[in-house]
């Protein structure tokens, strides 16, 4: 038998005032066990960019990091927000330690080719997206190591090349290969936590979550238009996941990170 | 017989400029066995508050952190410098790993009370330091188990006190407070990186490097006025360490790392 592990991802922005990250705080510092949090970025980067006249560019959602920007997100994710988030789990009695993936290369990445994309205007146009990594390999070791000490690794969005350069990499990619790789240590249930109650039946009505669904059932409900847009590629990393060694993901609430009230997603 | 562990402090102003980061990371990569890399901040925060708007204040030497202030240096000291140092390291095969004291809990500190000081025109005044933090303890048994697993600790110059609180932290005590620490486990060499090539005869002969001081000698060389100044705290401190259990502590220049051309202090 394997020991449970739970990964949680958190956005960037609970952070960003003093409620969310104590909620935050008190809610992973009450889950039992082995564990890891991994957050994202966010628009406190957009504030501090904006702050020192740096532009932010987003297309498709995604933000292009030049080489300024590549500087505010190294602030912004890998010490401003890291290090709040571990000295407040310190504080909770959570020995936590936070880790970009340069750190002890627990996550090594390739910079991102310039990729043709879609506009909003249905053109497609050739993007260079900067600094930006996708992620190669997660060393388990020193993670299971570190896990199996007692600490609890919080994980920024950061990896690097292993040619000297930080890389802003993608949170949701990022919890979903350390879940991959640490799977073959641990019973692992990856959560995501947005800002819905999870996958709704009805997109309008926050209670009408589905409490659980399995890779047929997805299908069924991706062709009956129930699942659609952005949760779609949601669903399709899930699975993905999960025919990697993760046990169950899970997407809900913020506010409910032990998942007992979202969306499980089984093969 | 202990395992010799080489703790080396720099200034945070090494990733200013390509130039000085490379020749910091060649350095130090090319050090043999175990090793612990401190850091400072310096004028990399200066800058950025600068460009944020955020005014600096300086009394006797020390910053004045407040709140705008201290997320300026979680930024810089936790973020940009520690994290392009550890990317650095990683690409010479240093498996480094970037801690704050927050990380792992291995150093706590209290927050600084307000404190009486003497002015450059001789008056005195209370000032309070905002969130500067003093070192209460730091915990040997992670770091002593990072670096035995292979890791070589990456430490910015922050600290936090247990309640949540980041607490910006005066580099040179931090090295020494590691170094105290780890000299329960290894036979630590504690090398103070700076501008100049060691405690010098004649303050204007970069060639006039005194070799070795002993305690007894450093009482002469003070009495006779040939240390002064900003070296008397340095020298004292280098005792203080060795009382505690550190084998030696070597001032040198920053091109010279590896201490073979510094002043060197022993009990």
């Amino acid at each position: 038998m394997k020991e449970i592990l739970n990964i949680i991802k958190v956005g960037g922005g609970v952070v960003e005032d003093a409620a969310s990250l104590a909620s935050l705080l008190n809610q992973f510092a009450a889950l039992d066990g082995r564990k890891v949090l991994v957050h994202g970025g966010g628009r406190l980067a957009t504030a501090l960019a904006a702050n020192l006249g740096i532009e932010t560019r987003m297309v498709g959602g995604r933000r292009i990091t030049d080489e300024k920007m590549l500087e505010v997100v190294t602030m912004v994710y890998g010490g401003f927000v890291n290090k709040n988030i571990v000295a407040g789990l310190q504080a909770k009695g959570v020995r936590a330690i936070g880790l970009t993936g340069a750190d002890g290369d627990i996550i090594r990445s390739h910079r991102r080719l310039p990729k043709r994309v879609k506009m909003d205007d249905g053109s497609e146009q050739m993007v260079d997206f900067g600094f930006v990594g996708d992620v190669d390999k997660v060393d388990a070791g020193l993670l299971s190591a570190l896990i199996e000490s007692g600490v609890v690794p919080v994980v920024a969005p950061l990896t690097h090349d292993g040619e000297g350069h930080i890389l802003n990499t993608n949170a949701d990619t990022i919890a979903s290969s350390v879940a991959q790789a640490l799977a073959g240590h641990y019973d692992v249930t990856l959560t995501f936590c947005f800002e819905k109650a999870g996958v709704l039946r009805d997109a309008s009505d926050e209670g009408s979550v589905i409490p659980l669904i399995t890779e047929e059932q997805a299908g069924k409900f991706i062709a009956e238009g129930i699942i659609s847009g952005g949760m779609i590629p949601k669903i399709e990393n899930a699975f993905d996941a999960i025919h990697k060694g993760v046990h169950q993901v899970v997407i809900t609430h913020s506010d409910n990170i032990d998942g007992s009230k979202g969306t499980t997603i089984k093969g």
